[in-house]
């Protein structure tokens, strides 16, 4: 039986439940992390716990409440060796709705729960991932981890239905990020060209560990969009994230990248990260 | 005490609580309206109904439970004589976290409360409103009514920070509508120009009933955007929504529009609204 953390308790399934009035239902007022677990460790916790105060700072929610050793506690409960945390702080409940929330002190909504999932052993990693490109409609604030992942939800739909496994977003033919992970290409001078931190994308946590390992491997990075056509004629395509770590891409829109299998630098990267984290998770 | 809709069953406040793993709490899927009431009867709810099913159509959300009807017992069981009812539908709670949604059946979540609030005798009808113009920032289908309200939540806060009332969006300079109400200028020459029906506004119900009036009035109707200097040249300024009904604005950026009292136009628009509002209530 697995169990949720919800407002300072360990509760089943089916007492995780919120008001109806908690401004994280009605006003998409909340933001969250997905930290992931290997070998029963949170991954890169410190980093996750930074970009969450911050997302809670561009909103002035008031909340800081041990975010450790709630992921911690709920891993040791669920006996989670492998997958992820979901935690979720939204600005708290008012029992009459308006869009202004009180400037007293108002109670943040905390809950989290665990999923099982195989990280590592993903068998996309073998076949690499096909991606459709689809208009960057999310509002103008992708910087901040937001629960407004309507968009998001809708082009991963899209994408499965036009035989995809994701989507790239694009603005004015630039690529910002995938749906739910950062998108980087490799040029055939080896550079990795990834967007450049701003309002259009995530800071991706995984990301930063990316250039570090990208960095001991010597290869240039440079942090700007990329155009759609720049990645149709890339050497190599992936994509970063908490839960997909680092995960080759082997078409876009129907072209073939390289040679249409995972590419080499990518799959080194991705092994290195690995191997960073199954290290730091046995330490 | 208040009872609360919640799929199916009259609920008290304490017990009106949703999974979460409703889809409304992680990824914003979920929808909405607002029905104002007035002498005890929903206004306007044949439009309501026809907007949310266009916007459940619109995200592919399978839900038809007879809304009025929901709208209507709860009105009754809570006395409502003035005031509005908060509908919302979700797509539903799945227990593992995941963008996409299953394709199979999935039950949708419906709650609704009813909040008191004087709509006809509302102070601010009689000094007018004082709006400041921000930047849209919000998704490209604002035409949907989803519950991704965080921005406009943040603008209206940035309003009464800067001692406004509310805030109008703009994207190039042009006015797409207010935070949460469709935005209108009279012009010099007796024009009313209203945004155009595009991915950018919401299709207000209360707009539609506005235009009829304006016609009975002689006022010709432009349906177009309106650039920021247009707005601060205007005769006279307003909004229309649900629950403000038609809503004389009176400065814009600290820009008086004409002679800084509600507007002759707008104030006989409110009037007209609110008769036949009464009539149909009386009726």
């Amino acid at each position: 039986m697995r169990l949720i953390y919800l407002n300072g308790n360990y509760v089943t399934e089916n007492d995780a439940k919120v008001s109806v009035f908690d401004r994280g239902l009605l006003f998409s007022d909340a933001v969250y992390e997905v930290i992931s677990v290997i070998g029963g460790c949170l991954i890169d916790m410190e980093r996750h716990e930074q970009r969450l105060m911050r997302s809670l700072g561009e909103l002035s929610i008031n909340a800081d409440e041990g975010w450790s050793a709630i992921c911690l506690g709920l891993v040791s409960r669920n006996a989670l060796d492998e997958g992820l945390v979901y935690l979720q702080i939204s600005r708290g409940a008012v029992p009459e709705r308006d869009y202004r929330w009180p400037s007293a002190d108002i109670k943040s909504t905390v809950f989290a729960f665990t999923q099982e999932r195989a990280l590592i052993d993903n068998p996309m990693a073998e076949r690499g991932m096909r991606i459709v490109t689809r208009p960057d409609m999310r509002w103008g604030r992708c910087d901040i981890k937001t629960t407004q992942l309507l968009y998001a939800s809708l082009m991963k739909m899209e994408a499965r239905d036009a035989g995809a496994d994701d989507a790239w977003m694009t603005r004015d033919a630039m690529v910002t990020e995938g749906t739910s992970q950062n998108a980087h290409i490799i040029t055939k001078d080896g550079v990795l060209i990834s967007h450049q931190l701003d309002h259009r994308v995530l800071p991706g946590v995984t990301r930063i560990e990316l250039f570090e390992r990208a960095g001991a491997q010597g290869l240039s990075i440079q942090e700007r969009a990329f155009s759609v056509a720049e990645a149709y004629d890339a050497a190599e395509a992936f994509v970063s994230s908490s839960t997909l770590l680092i995960m080759p891409v082997v078409s876009i829109d129907g072209h073939m990248i390289g040679d249409g299998k995972p590419g080499g630098i990518t799959e080194q990267l991705r092994r290195s990260y690995i191997s960073e984290v199954q290290r730091t998770a046995a330490s």
